[in-house]
Formats: structure tokens, sequence, C-alpha cells
């Protein structure tokens, strides 16, 4: 039997475990161990509903009432109207506070199902099944819901925890390249906010995890979520601390705004992001050129890009930053990194230091 | 100068305190002080938006950075599209989570902004300033907060609680009657399901009431707080002893939805539906058919309806109950008295029984 991998985040009454195995959908008897009430209802968007969805509401059938509600494919999507669609076919089947959602998909089926359990009548539980690489390392965990709107990115939103994450790292062997590289962006950010140790292993082990060696990439997976479940346990509602698993998320919310949601992936932004927020870094005095340097052949080396078209000028970065929910007070807040694994919040940014870590990174 | 009552919500640190007096908009520096950050909007509606949120926002401006968001008037505006007109003109203005919401109205004003506030970037601080007699004494306090949706009312929404609660009893002398007869409903229910004493004191005290007797008016007000902050403080999330605050509810959504949003005002509703609510306690046998007149008096004396139109049979009333809110595991929980000042929440009424209490009220 494969190895089952167990993280706990630790939020008092809120708190949840992080199960990660292999083929963990061919046994659903976990996650219907999760589901309290008679019912249960699982949102996907109709690529992965003929793939994972039919055959896990079919095994589920077993233990509950389920249903599936089944939402457009793409970031495009991830709006209040389709929102909307959840709440209409949830009343129309007449669901009550009993009903348990069930995530299943990328982050934006994730986002927009934990947003519609904090709001169906005021809130119902949730669960985390995510299916792309992205998802499974950060945005099924640390209950960050929430959808677009035309003049930015998650700016409607609630912090809403799932009652638990189901994590089958078999999904993965299906997921498109451009989709797996954009999930590793997320877990090079690991080891540069937290963990030096983690980003040499990440090193150590780029071709094991390109060619999606399975034990590797469980490694990473669940070093992933314990790091993201120690932040989040220690600043829940991003208060503080929690902010620095923003690092490059500034810069990158620029990208994917100006190019418009889908041209770049949500990876893909932060990864250039991350090198620009680096880059910053080093203006600061914090760190050596070194270590960008190493940083950017990492991210090369999941084929991540790490610089910026040239006809987005400082100035278009500016333009997006300013309404980036980081804004606090009107200041810009930026995540540095101080030291190898080490980063920190910062207002105290001059603008021509910004201008000159954006300039370096566009080609 | 006017007496200052002061009634606290005890809800650790989401505590606040419930300021009540008369002419409490002359000076606006006590709302000032609940308004942490540099800026603050104000959220009214057309109607409102001359009588006293101009005067408003040119007094606060002396403290801090304020707009006003002006939304339509009407319970049937009370959508996520026109949460989405409070959404836009935020990001449009680039508030960020340092901004502080005042929902300046009645209920429909004060749920809209109040849901806004808990969604907007994940959720920013918000004031209420009710400006009718109902959302004073019942809405505006315990923090729910949502909008409707075609098939339920008030089924997407937020626990929410407010920074602080500014209630000015100068502003219901421009109220127009039948909205302040509606409120009195709700403080007829304080009287109902928690305090017999005060029933009581509505009973010898109806027709100042009702002439809006400044001193009268100011203690059924204030009493009503005291009351609605003990049931919340005790349950803030509605998992038990909150609901009997729905007593008359549960019957009232039915006849709202049946007639369509705006026929009958809530409170109206809520007056026929407790009426419903005690008969059937009358049919469990806990109390007496006198205390059933007294109640069907108190609520004629303020002007309210007491019976439903016979074109709304029990087959309608069981169609809109059954998709309500008060539903948990399928079956329908009614809020009935098991004695004076006594209420208890209940699944276990019969059909019969129900169908009875309604024929009983029905013209």
């Amino acid at each position: 039997m494969s190895e089952h991998n167990q993280v706990t985040v630790n939020l008092g009454e809120r708190s949840y475990d992080i199960h990660i195995r292999s083929s963990l959908l061919d046994d659903v008897s976990l996650i219907a161990g999760a589901i309290h009430g008679p019912k249960a209802v699982i949102v996907t968007n109709d690529t992965l509903e003929p793939m994972y969805a039919r055959s896990l509401c079919k095994k589920l059938s077993e233990y509950k009432e389920v249903s599936i509600i089944k939402l457009p494919d793409g970031e495009s999507y991830k709006t209040l109207d389709t929102l909307n669609l959840i709440f209409t076919q949830l009343l129309e089947e007449r669901h009550d506070r009993s009903t348990t959602l069930i995530a299943l998909g990328g982050g934006v089926v994730g986002d927009m199902t934990g947003f519609a359990a904090a709001c169906y009548q005021r809130g119902v539980n949730f669960i985390q099944v995510p299916t792309t690489l992205l998802s499974q390392v950060d945005s099924s965990v640390g209950g960050k819901t929430g959808v677009n709107h035309p003049l930015g990115k998650n700016m409607i939103g609630a912090f809403k925890q799932p009652v638990g994450v189901f994590i089958d790292t078999s999904v993965l062997a299906t997921l498109p390249d451009r989709e797996f590289s954009a999930g590793m962006a997320e877990v090079v950010k690991y080891g540069l906010i937290w963990d030096h140790g983690f980003f040499e292993w990440l090193e150590a082990n780029s071709s094991a995890l390109s060619s999606r060696d399975a034990e590797a990439l469980s490694y990473a997976i669940r070093r992933s979520c314990e790091i993201k479940a120690e932040v989040v346990a220690s600043d829940e509602t991003e208060k503080g601390q929690r902010a620095i698993l923003n690092l490059g998320h500034t810069f990158g919310h620029a990208i994917e705004t100006h190019f418009g949601y889908g041209h770049y992936l949500h990876g893909e932004a932060v990864a250039i992001g991350m090198k620009m927020a680096i880059t910053l870094s080093l203006n600061l005095g914090s760190l050596d050129e070194k270590y960008l340097y190493r940083l950017d052949a990492l991210l090369k080396s999941f084929g991540l890009p790490t610089n910026v078209p040239a006809e987005m000028t400082p100035e278009c970065f500016f333009e997006h930053m300013s309404v980036d929910k980081k804004v606090s007070h009107g200041q810009i807040r930026f995540v540095v990194l101080v030291g190898k694994g080490e980063a920190e919040v910062t207002s105290n940014v001059n603008y021509e230091a910004v201008c000159s870590a954006i300039m370096a990174c566009t080609e």
C-alpha cells in the first residue's frame, strides 16, 4: 500500500488534516468520513467532470447522497456570476446547512467552492480535493477563498477553512506540463521564504521532480504543505506574518492583470514576480547575486519564465499594484528576503529600487 | 443633553457597543472614534442620501476622508448584483483593507453593507447607523448579513459583526407609519421570547409608543437591544439558542416569498408569523388562549396585520418553508413558546398541528 502522509493545520476549533497519498481517490472512505451530514455536493469544472467527478460521485454514493455542480473551466469564470450558479443549484436541490461541498479541481474551483461554502446560508462545511500541483501545495490549504472582479484579482472573498484536504498525487501524472511547472513556482517559494535546506533539496532533485518521480513529488508536496500549515497557523487572517506567503505575488498579480487572466498562469507570473522580489532584496542589501542566479536557474529548470516582456513598463506595474490587497494605508507592501529562507514584509522600499528591480527582470 | 444609553454585545475580541441617543447624528465625534483607518465610505440608498448621508459625510469629513455609495432603495435590490455595485465603487476609489464601511439606512442597507464588509478584500471593518425602528432593534445588532436569491431570502451571506452600532432615535420621527409598525413587531418578539415583564410594559405603553413618545421609544429600543445582545452573545453563529430570535420568521419568510418581496414588510409578515407560532404553541399545550388574544390585541394596537389572506394555503407555506435556512437535515424547525417569555426550538411538530395553526390565522 502506498505511503500515507498527514499534515495538521492547527487552528483551534478550525483545525484540519491534509492527507497526501497516491491513488487516494480509489478508496473514498477517508473522504466520506469527513462529511458529517447526509448530503454532499461535488463542485468541479466541465473538463474534470468526466475525468474524476463522475467516478468520485459514484463511489461516494455508497456513503452519502451526492450530486455534481459543473462550472465552466478557466480563471475568466472565477466571478460572482459563476458563484451564483453554485447557489442556484444548491437551492434548487434544497440543500440546507448540513450539506458539505467538495471542491474537486484546481485553484479556481477550490477558491470558488470555498467562498460559496462561506456564504451559502451563511456557512456550510467544505472539503478540498485539489487536482493540480498548484492547488495541492498552495491554494487548497489555509482558507483563502474568493472570486475576481474586473478591477482586481481575488478582491471579493472570505477566510473559510476546509474541514479536510485530500491530495491524490496520482492525478498529477496527467497534468499538462505548463500547469505542472506553474505549481513548482509555489514549491520553490517555500524554500525561499522558510527553509533554505528545502531550496537546496529542490536544486538537487529538479530532474527527478521534472520527470514527476512519485517519491520526490510526494516529499515536495508534503514539505510545502507543512510550511504552509505552519505559517497559516501563526496568522490565520493575514494580520502580519502570513503575508510572507505572498512573495512575488504583488508583482505577479500586476503581470496577470496587465496581460489578462489566463495569458500567464498564476504560477508563471509568480515565478517572474519572485525573481523581481529577490532582485529587490539584493538592492536592499541582504543577499548576494549568486543566490539570484541559483533561483533563476532553478525556476528555468522547471520550465518557468523569469522575465517579463518589455511592453510592461514600471508604470504599468505601479498602476496595477496600487489596487492590490497588499496595499495598506495607501502604501504598497512588498515581501523581501532578509536572508536565505528568511522573509519579511516591508513598506519601506523606495520607488527607484522597485523600478530598478522591475527593469532588471524585463526582457 | 439627552440621555446616552450604551449596551455592550459581548463576543470576545469581536465585542462592540450599541450607542442609543436622540440627535446622535448631530455630533459625529462618537462615530469618528470607531473608524480606525484614514478612510470611510457611507453606504446608503437614494432616498436617505439627501436626508442623512450628505450631512453625515460633511461632518465626518472633519475627521476622515469620506465618500458615499448610493444604492437603489428597496428589498428587491438586495441582490448579488447590487452588492457588486459596492465592490466596484470601492475598487474604483482604491480602498484597501483599512477602510471602514458605514451602513446608513434600514435593514436592506445594513445587511448588504455588512456582507460587502465581510467580503471586500476578505474583510474590512463596518459600522451600523440604522435609521428605521426595525434595523435599530434587530438587524443592525448581531452580525447577520447577506443578500436574497430569487429562490430564497437571505440565502447568501455571512456572520460579520460591526465594530459599533450608533442609534439616533430622533430619525424615527420621520419614519412612515407602516415602517414604524413593522419595527414594533420585532420589539414585541423580545417580550414574547425573553421577558414577559417587557411584554406587559409594551401593553401598558402601547399608546405612548404609537405616538412615538421619545422616552417610551428610547426604553423600548434599549431593552430590545439588551435582549438581542444577550441572546447573540450566547450563540453567535446560531448553532442553537440564537434561533429563538426567529420566532414567527419561518412562517413570515414564507409569506414574504409567496407575495413577493416588498408586498408585506418584513415586520408585518413576522407579526402574522408570530401569531401562527403562538397558535402552534397553544396546540402543543403550553400556553392558554388568553395569551394569544393579548398578543393579537397588542399587534393590532401597533397597526400590524395578524392574519394572512386565504389565497395562501397551508400547501403554499410548506412549499416555501422547506427551502428555508431553518431547515436542518430535511426537518422544518419551529420556534415555539413553552411559557410566557420562554422560547424553544423544536423539529418535533407534526404536520397537522402546523396546518391547523396556519388555518387559524387565515382570513
